[in-house]
């Protein structure tokens, strides 16, 4: 693997934060005394002007920029780079006021008033001419800057709107997608059921929450709809940076699993990947190590998209956040437990909301770099400026990459459509946090896993879970098949192709579209469980017996070698855990939702199938490799509460710059980056 | 009694269920299977077009007919009749483009957009126009045919609407009901209540949740309007059916006690009952035997509308449904007790909803004959076809009658009334489930008991218990009195006799227009518990503490001999159960909630006063009786997880063909049904 | 102190309600029976016409008083005095039909429709012009009569308009607030965060709930708008009635710690306090002792805006109310408790909602003095009579005053500030709770406390207590450094002095504007514990541990004497609790939200080095002083289960007319009323 460093300008990792000096305009004092303070807490970026539109433009046509470029110049002059945002994340009181098409409608079809944020309808012409200006102007007053090292596009995408042009693009989008046939529409979505079927284009409507809910295909392809809107929005901003500075890099921040848009279709308009994380450390209903394993999880998502380079952390919490249901402090050595985490997991950057606390207004008690205190001995103060440092150390890991032999399917249109589905219970469906799960079952046996899409390429691995894939589209029954044929272990579970692209039921049994035959079994049934309910799994090779919550299938075998039985109730007896060979690769498939550990042990008989190799980590530890050019970082964290050993490790840390030969000792919520030549 | 066979075409019970071949017209050999496997499962009967209008007219004015007259004729030579729907239930998506005024308004005062079902406005004058038209030139396409044995109206009708048309309804149904004089409506409603009086009925508005809800009089005006009109709006498309077929029977389709209407107004315009039912079996908060009981309470509702025959299964799920909170499989045996138990409440029908599973939208993962897998080999299809078997056993019972002793009353205006009442606590009031668990009381006595409404006749009963009669229309009390006098038991509880047929308070005492007098006894006042409070009443005669919760009434005793007092609290020692024996019958009052099995236990007392027979029968062992022309049949449930022993038993089981004589022998989830000569 | 009475035309304390005549002109009888009642249950006031602008003018211009003046000379010959209210608290429906600006306008920008009550625009000038017009015609008919001796205005304001009009309004309050100048209110409201400064006047909106929420400054100001207009919109009526009635005293009730209206700004217009009283006892979630030390405290608060003078208790419920969760019944001797209670908490009155009880509509069953049954031999009654002779017994105390020694800060700024701001956790900010509880901490210490804010005068207190002074206005810092100085002890807590009146952080250190050094110490951070978090406090003095939830401060000591640190956690061992001597008194911070027990502990401590004298209370036994022109008059109430000996006690019991001399005995429930001639 090539290294691929995202920023040749930044010596090393990126170690920046969101700053709004637009805030302090009045107070130059702060402005000088935020330099100084940056340059001793290792600061080497900033993001400036992410919602600075009133700024630039306090009234229509009236503009000022020599803030900004006073403050990119002395950023610069200090060693400090700026990743500029576009400005509409937010728009101006006066924008609103004159063109109040910019503002969206709500799912009742009442439009909102001005105000918040991340809420500009994606449709309106005039917004979009109103947002060309306004960035060509920024451009023209600060944009060539050679501080400026990227572009940050608005702010956190999401939302939805139902208004009177997105009502219209979606007809057109329908349109185009059924080839101006009303016919296929209407077996697409099935209209014949309950009367719904439609004579025209023009009788479709969004699914308001006062209309047509009841039509999955409809829904499906409304989600659909706003990330291919959302998209076009953000492409119309993309183009006009591409002409005016073209090779500068783009990208937006996500934000972790967002519900509301596929960042896998956004993603492929951006040079880079970034997002913002905000565990809820120390809370009430899981283990540190289960929190941290979330967010290395989370972080999988992000660096899938872009499996050749690595992502940036954009936005992270220096001390807590003022937005969880408890607001609790991140204890002391969390910071730096996290931030490196995050290298592990790919980032090449540790970035904050925000540098300094607003004074006032909806954000003015989130976490900072700055307190309002304004001093630089704070304890977060001290954490950040100790990191910094660090990254120092780090550099070497810049632009090296993980390489993952495992993945792990998870789609949007999949979670759209289970969430949607009416059937099961709505209360234990947790599609994302059942790939979570399995997701985190791999982190435990120390294995690296991509999360990828349906539609994506299985070449480069040789295991692939694929947990309650329910919308299975066209063509990948085929690809799985081949995939295991060629070797691969391929699992897939109880609600596994169900339906195809459209939400129609695969007829003459499930899992659909071939895959029965693939796995040798057909599930005849699917059993919801009330929460107090259990069932078990037992297994003849090892005798042991699993536990079943939530969802049980019962299955018919065609042709499977049977794991495990269900041990109660009325189809005690029957397959719950069945693998078929074929070719040189298995076909797994366990019909039930299973204990965590159980699923562990499949998963291990798969990667050793496979030969991919795994870590016997003591429990609390979590692992993580990248490589690149010949080396390998190998990241080791430990989250427990008692000092660990990891036995099997050589090779220098790169962060006490000590030789580890054999046996690395990490003390609780310590962290190692062990550097070696072996690179796989 | 004389037999009253619904259908003199259908030879026996009925077997059938909704079938939806406009969802399959691409797929004629779909259509053709579907015809061999109903007849491999015994089905004699196919409810067709219930949302098909969409399919007769896919634009305004274009109608295709052809579909369904192929298919009643296919199902008619394969001995299968047709239940034919009108199409209302659901309108085509041209309809409410063109026609907006065709969709309901919300509480809010806003239009809700086309979508779903169910949701038409009862008084536009253009959506019944094109009803009329529809049902017309379904009757000229396919109306005459043979095979066709009732007309099912719309589908499930429900809801409410608020639009200016309704309220304009509204306003005349009130001036017909006080006469054209607004001081009538005033004091009615006691509208000197916070300036609360009407100068005109123009100033009058339906309980808008952003507007008038605190008018008590209002609220129940606008519900026993919303039945009206909807009841208005169901003869308009009855009148059209009986004049195309006069003849031809007409029902729709009731859903359980539901809140919205009140079910027995309607009923009146039908020629028999049928209703859809669908009980959450093997949940997480009752027993197996309570789910049993409590849909038997449903039945009663349902049978006692029409007791002069029997009334229909119209609905229920083969597998499971996909709109309760857990949906669970149906465990096997379940499919079979459960239409039995129906049969033995007096249904002569076992429908299903449905036939075959939706390919796709909203109710593609409901319960179904026939599974998306197709075949004829599934649990779920071998169920069904067993049943049908023994159907055909039970050819003999079509017709026969439940002849209940006793009664108890609810009714939709209570259940209205106490609902809205401010005052004791929103959380415990349980109208409904209090009546359910009464009659429960008396299905575990083994005695059969009509549901009717306080306007009914008492001439049939020797027993009547009336729970939580808060309000009392004129002439009821006297009626009780007469009842009691002429050596009827009679029961009243806690909240009995507030508040008039207007919701005023009767003066002078509770339970008011002189039922204290019949009772002996005048109530206080009312304490309502806390969720952990507890009372207890200490019964002299046999030394026995029932348990009290909820609520307890303090009672002053003018003339009644008191069977309990209370044990705690300030009123300890106050009378809480009493008896007064008036001519030859007694009034039972019960001045607190108390456990089931004190209930029981009063019950059965009163029972013994009027010599009504009941049954010892083993835990979980349900009983009831049909007969007609001198035949009886005793149906025995055995909803327990144990083999059970009922004695007393003789004659010939309809279902083994075997004599019993003496014992009958249930293994758990077994049924029978015993023939004798004894009719009573 | 001199005595202040409030009405001298009535003979000692004030007994009566609400009265509702224009039910019941039908039922003369009826009319004749409540006053022969009144007279029995020692009533000597009613407040007539609260809801009575539809019986005066059912029609728009048809007047109807004579009604009213009969009822007023007939109370009158029987002495029974009136208060009058003013009738805007509910509109005619004749007034909203045909003028629809009347009504309000929701959050969501729709307007309500006509109904329920206390709901008309503040700003209507059409409203204004009826309500002038309907006052000047009733105080035509019957205002110069001389057995009226109060106005009440309205009924219990509250609620909001977002109505055009109150927009409009809205932003001239706004304009005038920041002297027309909008970067004033950009730079208090912190504008440039998420871009949102205005760039007109003209731009703002209020926080409609589709709209513009996330501005702190916004809407703090917005509930401010709304109580001055709701002031402006009361001052309306009050002039009208001064202008046709000098002298005569206005009121209107108030409803405990309101949330919507900031009552000190209201109670400035009016001549005395009254409020509406309903707890909830005998509940499942508190002993009765804390019932009624929370009914202290709201007393309290009541007491202290007019604190030269007794407040009246306005509205209570002789029996129960009708809109608690569970309505539950007071029981025997609770309505004598809470009477007394009211009394020795510094009412001169006992009046109830309601006389009778209505026979209709939306509180039909909530509690009256006459209840339905329509005798005067109910427990209710009774209790009432028996109280209303006590309370002739007790006409010594009228116009007697509560004198406190120390005050509790509590200002609606705070709890809006506190309500509004992002941060914590919204589960348990719970700030009214947490003032409320340490008033209890007092109570338990015997000592009267006044509540009072921020800005009102130090110098009558020894002792000050200012929980969770988040919002810290201009001046204030330096008066509390004044008031310790000159001897004061002063108690303030984690979350003081964050923000100021705009909601700006003060920078340079929490808690800010110089409190920090005041108190000698620098909150560095916040930390907010989930519920099942605990941390302790070890006080060194007296080894005990105090007991943390929720909140806990890291505070840097700069000048403070360390009195507890904490216990857990990565803070263990820094301070929680710390003391500064400054001057003559000393300024103590609590950084925690600690335990009941140590609280008081606490408390103590301040109120033995100010010389403040405290009891030593049997547990449940709460003690209250009011005093003037040389008596005092000590109250005694035992809200335990068991008998109490309070020592210590020495004067003459008014209820029992015996001397104590040492001990008073208390029963449970006892109060007593020891007369002594010591001022203090």
């Amino acid at each position: 693997m090539e290294r691929k460093i995202l920023f040749p300008q930044v010596d090393g990792l990126l170690h920046g934060g969101d700053y709004n000096p637009e805030q302090w305009l009045d107070r130059p004092d702060i402005l000088e005394e935020d330099v100084r303070m940056m340059k001793k807490a290792g600061i080497n970026s900033a993001t400036l002007g992410v919602f600075s539109w009133a700024a630039y433009e306090p009234s229509e046509g009236e503009y000022h920029f020599e803030w900004l470029t006073d403050c990119i110049e002395r950023l610069y002059q200090n060693g400090i780079y700026t990743i500029l945002a576009t400005p509409s994340g937010a728009r101006p009181a006066w924008l609103d006021q004159k063109y109040p098409e910019a503002m969206r409608v709500d799912s009742y079809g009442v439009r909102y008033h001005h105000g918040v944020r991340e809420n500009h309808c994606m449709s309106s012409p005039v917004f979009r001419e109103k947002v060309q200006n306004i960035i060509t102007r920024l451009h023209g007053a600060a944009g060539d800057h050679p501080g400026i090292i990227q572009w940050h596009i608005s702010n956190e995408f999401g939302g939805e709107c139902y208004c009177p042009l997105c009502v219209k693009r979606f007809r057109s989008y329908l349109k185009e997608k059924f080839d101006g046939d009303i016919e296929k529409l209407n077996h697409a979505w099935w209209t014949p059921f309950w009367s719904h079927q439609y004579s025209d284009f023009e009788q479709i409507e969004p699914p308001y929450q006062n209309g047509e809910y009841s039509i999955m295909g409809l829904k499906l392809e409304w989600r659909r709809f706003t990330t291919w809107n959302m998209t076009d929005y953000m492409n119309f901003e993309i183009d006009i940076l591409r002409k005016l500075t073209p090779g500068r890099p783009v990208t937006t921040n996500f934000m972790q699993l967002y519900n509301g848009l596929d960042y896998r279709v956004m993603a492929q308009s951006l040079d880079m990947i970034s997002w913002d994380s905000y565990p809820a450390f120390h809370n009430d209903y899981e283990s540190l190590a289960d929190t941290m394993a979330h967010n290395a999880f989370d972080h999988a998502v992000m660096r899938s998209m872009k499996k050749d380079r690595p992502f940036m952390l954009m936005e992270s919490a220096p001390g807590l956040v003022n937005w969880h249901r408890f607001n609790k402090l991140k204890r002391p050595g969390i910071h730096r437990l996290f931030s490196l985490h995050a290298l592990g997991c790919g980032s090449d950057t540790v970035q904050y909301f925000q540098w300094r606390k607003s004074r006032g207004s909806y954000e003015q008690f989130h976490g900072a770099v700055v307190d309002h205190l304004g001093t630089d001995d704070t304890r977060v103060f001290r954490e950040v400026e100790k990191l910094g440092e660090e990254l120092k150390k780090l550099k070497a890991i810049s632009g090296s990459l993980v390489k993952a032999k495992a993945a792990l399917i998870l789609d949007w249109d999949v979670m759209w459509a289970v969430e949607d589905m009416r059937g099961l219970s709505d209360e234990t469906k947790r599609y994302a946090e059942t790939c979570e799960e399995i997701y985190r079952a791999f982190v435990r046996l120390g294995v690296d896993v991509d999360v990828i899409s349906q539609t994506d390429p299985f070449d480069d691995y040789r295991v692939i879970a694929a947990p309650m894939l329910y919308l299975l589209k066209e063509g990948v029954a085929e690809r799985m098949s081949d995939f295991v044929e060629r070797g691969g272990e391929l699992l897939a579970t109880y609600l596994t192709g169900y339906v195809d692209a459209d939400t129609l039921c695969y007829l003459n049994g499930f899992p659909g579209d071939g895959l029965n035959d693939l796995f040798g079994i057909v599930s005849e049934e699917i059993d919801t469980l009330y929460p107090t309910d259990r069932n078990g799994v037992s297994f003849s090779d090892d005798g042991t017996e699993g536990e079943v919550r939530d969802y049980a299938e019962r299955l018919r075998v065609k042709d499977a070698r049977v794991l495990g039985v269900y041990t109660r109730d009325f189809y005690a007896g029957e397959p719950a855990v069945t693998v078929r060979q074929k070719g040189r690769g298995h076909a797994w498939y366990l019909g039930c939702r299973m204990d965590m550990a159980h699923t562990k042990e499949l998963l291990a008989g798969m990667l050793d199938n496979a030969g991919v190799e795994r870590k016997d980590l003591p429990p609390d530890v979590e692992f993580h490799v990248r490589a690149c050019d010949g080396h390998r970082y190998e990241f080791y964290f430990n989250m427990g509460t008692e000092t660990a050993a990891v036995h099997g490790v050589t090779g220098q840390d790169l962060l006490t710059e000590k030789t580890v030969e054999g046996t690395l000792v990490l003390e609780s919520m310590g962290a190692a980056v062990i550097a070696t030549e072996r690179e796989e």
